[in-house]
């Protein structure tokens, strides 16, 4: 039988494993902080009656600009934004792959600031830039001061900031992100996938783009929009940007039944962002009951929380899974990291964890 | 206002324009080798159910696998192929591209025969993989020793065999392919988007695939299952390759919905290809019209026909337009190519050519 190596593949795939969040059916997951609450079945009546008038069209390439979509994005997003500044594609994973083909590349590099999302170093890996992991402060905090002294050392052409970052959920000043977009060279990405999630008040990065050409919004319809099977990410930019990565999509990328349905979901926005609110409480009702289990949970701006006083992560992994409840081993030595589910679910996983024994 | 060139985009993106088909809404579109007949009433409600069903559950990411599309991709292809040795992703174009990171790359080179489809470069300089387009026999023909001296000339990382070729239509014989195959050092993918409109009888790349792991063979949806605007293109291979792709996809890169809806479609593959038949005998139409009025049309394996014998191809084109009928001026002097469509778009092409004055 063939094996992978016997393949002749780039050699710095070599020894590489894929991306691989365990897709396991449990009765409480809460692994991979998706929304775990299902769509309203009103706003799913409308989403396919969209995708049914967009089937019978199906033989025909889809609209390859997805205006009505931008559109329509511009609009949730507010901010006097317009849809020459926005794109979309497959999930926000494509969106920043776009990005990394149009300004990184070989010779290129791009700063994250580790712990950060683990798909930054693949993404960067298969675009061929290079990946350079700055750290943070304490608490996996980051301080304007860091953050500039990381863009002074390195002077990166891409920056990508994650905000709230994940895997930490850690919060991220609207002061840290300012002084980057305005030290930094090059692009600098603000990666806002759980921004709907943040402290109600808390100012997007979206505030800061007028008179700044080089800083991307990235957004995702996966997590407060409860979206994530649909693969729908987008951004915000300058719409000189848009044409940049006009250059390096393919085209078409955008399926006219995606474009259909995120259409469906975007006329529904109030509704399927109402539980939000509920996601909130229960990251917050998951922090209080950790820390009276004597687990250390960090602060979160997003729908899950890493906690730290856990002696043997794989150990507590599958006492969980035993007892039905999935949640996250990212490899941070002594954390887990856990999602905020239902109010049922939130319970479950406390209960489970209070059964097994406390930190 | 900011201009492209004022941002810090790749040096060897500077001066590129995206890939334009024009996108106009006109009575007969003729133009981007769509299949112009609408999917069934019957089989889109089918689809409209099934992507009902996956609504639903659009909270959660999809299954990153794709199991039960590769098995029925598998079924739908026979060979005795199995779902590990199927891959699929959003359009063939993004099946090429992971090929291309996974086997191609900086460093890496990627042999093609023009003309040929305008992709293949695109795709080799947005994954940083070297192009080398080797020329055809006369009449965009390719024969084993052309496509041997070329493979021995350049000894290509990876080469693509376009078969039936776009945007010249030429059908490729499975003597080249099997000498290509057994001749070349790396990958050699044979991309069969057009193969269901081939002469019956003539067999696929499919059939080379037993004992030849670097051999890889693409399909779409796009255009004989009448599925261009779901975006789902696929290959067959060694399980070893799905393996090596496995390590260059985002991960969940189909969403539920393209899933549920190319389930759909190939539950009801008979009469989604029966619209295949009736297609050729366009094509044959066409040919035989176009060398009536003066034309000279290539030799055709696909759903469109290539041909000279056009003094002006923008004046041609404009004229068309102007009479509803839009089709295409790919580039090569003298010639203009027209899909073959329904009986009666084909017949307002004619009929406005020959309106406008033979060549």
């Amino acid at each position: 039988m063939t094996q992978l190596d016997d393949l002749p593949i780039r050699d710095d795939l070599r020894g590489k494993s894929a991306y691989g969040a365990p897709q396991q059916r449990v009765p409480v997951a809460l692994n991979v902080n998706e929304n775990t609450h299902p769509i309203p079945e009103d706003v799913a009546h409308d989403i396919v009656a969209r995708v049914a008038a967009a089937v019978i069209g199906l033989n025909r390439y889809p609209d390859r600009e997805f205006t009505e979509l931008r559109e329509a994005l511009a609009g949730y997003l507010g901010h006097g934004l317009s849809a020459e500044q926005i794109w979309a594609a497959n999930g926000s994973n494509e969106v920043l792959q776009q990005i990394l083909q149009a300004f990184g590349g070989p010779g290129r590099s791009l700063l994250g600031f580790g712990p950060t999302y683990s798909m930054y170093r693949i993404l960067a890996d298969g675009t061929g830039t290079r990946w350079i992991e700055a750290t943070r402060d304490e608490d996996y905090e980051l301080g304007p001061e860091t953050a500039l002294a990381a863009i002074r050392e390195h002077d990166p052409d891409v920056v990508f900031l994650c905000s709230p970052n994940n895997p930490t959920g850690t919060p991220l000043s609207i002061e840290t992100i300012t002084a980057v977009a305005d030290a930094a060279r090059g692009i600098v990405v603000v990666d806002e996938a759980y921004a709907e999630f943040a402290e109600p008040g808390t100012p997007s990065a979206l505030t800061l783009l007028p008179g700044r050409p080089r800083l991307i919004v990235s957004r995702t319809m996966s997590k407060a929009f409860a979206f994530a099977g649909a693969r729908v990410g987008y951004l915000a930019a300058d719409p000189a940007v848009t044409d940049a990565l006009r250059l390096v999509r393919l085209p078409y990328h955008l399926s006219a039944i995606t474009q259909a349905a995120a259409l469906g979901a975007l006329a529904h926005a109030p509704e399927m962002l109402a539980t939000v609110g509920e996601i909130r409480l229960q990251r917050e009702r998951i922090g209080v009951e950790l820390a009276r289990l004597g687990y250390r949970p960090y602060r979160s701006g997003s729908n899950f929380v890493l906690f730290g006083g856990v002696d043997d992560p794989q150990a507590l992994f599958r006492a969980l899974l035993e007892r039905g409840v999935l949640i996250r081993d990212i490899g941070l030595p002594g954390t887990m990291r856990v999602s905020a589910g239902t109010e049922a679910e939130t319970t479950a996983f406390l209960e489970a964890l209070a059964a097994i024994g406390g930190a």
